[in-house]
């Protein structure tokens, strides 16, 4: 099903690496010409922040920039309450699509469930809002964004034209390439793997111990074709298609079965 | 599939409402009986903190507690950084099951994606370690917790003697009902539904807007007998499988007539 296209797309863009971050002006720069951009992103770092909300502490709004077609706000939130204040405070209606990102850094396979930048797609995904979460296999905050920028285009315009099925967003993950080594883009599944992580045991100058993460991503189906990160080790753009119905139906009756149901 | 029998079971307790809430000492009194218990919870409350791991800030760990099978550490991170802490720094083994809760408050519906409780949980999942994350529909600091700790015992052994299928937790949710009004226990699937944010916004003495988050459930098939908010709203207890693969299946068929793969 195709966008309203009466009249001009209202679009919302977010993302968990902040308002200042390189990859969230790469994506402005490719959705602006589609309509009216308005952007509600932390105003700091918010990686790995999931799908978290802020129940505790109240949150602040400042609005950074104000041009034609153009509104830029930040919060003290995560994500995911971005995309909340600007459904619930800072838009006059509900967005026509909502993109998040471009992210720095893979959030491919499992990493899905720990990304902020996947979190604020999936809630949009929740309010029946077409949403799609960007991701480029780069760390620095000064990557090269010019490849994903051609097919975020690309793919922003797919969904506009399409529509996508209901409760399913996309989780689009880049190689970190430049676009003449692009192979094409694949439609993928969800790679399965874990983090293994190690902490980095340190102690400070008061002789007390603090633990810094690090890990490694193992992946348990490397020759999978079908997954994103074989996808993405083939120089293919991946795309994953994500639900947020968490229930194992198969595992339904296996249960009823081990009599549960006491 | 049982758990290892051969030797004394370690268990793996942890929670999202902080090492002292009353909800986590109704589990652990359930759970010692059967093995060794070592918990690792957060320092304060870490509700609504999903999946959120602290990349960005080192942790700090203090253990609180050591007797005979019982080991109680405070962490100043998320719950997921509590399970990862004590998987790979604080137990000598893996853990052979990781319960999570008490909860105080629903972790029902689509609840399952903001909950720390079930993002401890899942997080043991992800490591293949068979695992449940309790909750009480009561949000008090002291609900009673008595009918609750009666079923907390049946599903726990239940988990120990025939194991959890692959790739599958527990989401089990009570009713704030004595243990005369329970009508039983009724394996469920996640109800379709979302939570409609209302957003308190307020001044401060400098005149500057604040927000607090605020919202209702909506339920989406409030007659669907075979879903969470059903049961629990007809004095059952919810037991729905969760499982770890956001991959919508369908989906991928239909994004690849749509031209995606371009």
């Amino acid at each position: 099903m195709a966008l309203k296209k009466d009249k001009k797309l209202l679009i919302l863009v977010s993302n968990d690496d902040g308002v200042f971050a390189k990859g969230l002006q790469s994506l402005i720069d490719v959705v602006k010409p589609f309509g009216q951009v308005v952007v509600v992103a932390p105003e700091k770092g918010e990686s790995g922040m999931s799908h978290a909300i802020s129940i505790n502490v109240p949150l602040r709004v400042k609005k950074i920039k104000e041009e034609k077609d153009l509104t830029i706000y930040s919060t003290s939130g995560t994500p995911v309450d971005c995309v909340k204040l600007a459904i619930n405070q800072l838009l006059d209606r509900e967005p026509d699509i909502v993109v998040s990102g471009i992210n720095h850094g893979s959030n491919a396979s499992i990493s899905v469930i720990y990304s902020g930048t996947m979190g604020a797609a999936i809630e949009a995904c929740l309010n029946n809002i077409p949403s799609i979460g960007f991701s480029l296999v780069n760390h620095n905050s000064d990557a090269d964004f010019e490849m994903s920028k051609v097919y975020v285009e690309k793919i922003f315009k797919n969904v506009i034209e399409n529509g996508l099925p209901k409760g399913t967003c996309l989780n689009v993950n880049f190689p970190d390439i430049p676009l003449k080594q692009v192979n094409g883009v694949k439609v993928c599944k969800m790679t399965k793997g874990v983090w293994k992580e190690e902490y980095d045991k340190r102690t400070d100058p008061h002789k007390r111990d603090y633990y810094w993460l690090t890990g490694n991503f193992n992946n348990s189906e490397p020759n999978e074709k079908d997954t994103d990160e074989w996808a993405l080790n083939n120089n293919y753009i991946a795309i994953v298609p994500i639900h947020t119905d968490l229930t194992n139906y198969k595992a339904l009756e296996q249960l009823k079965k081990n009599n549960y149901e006491v």
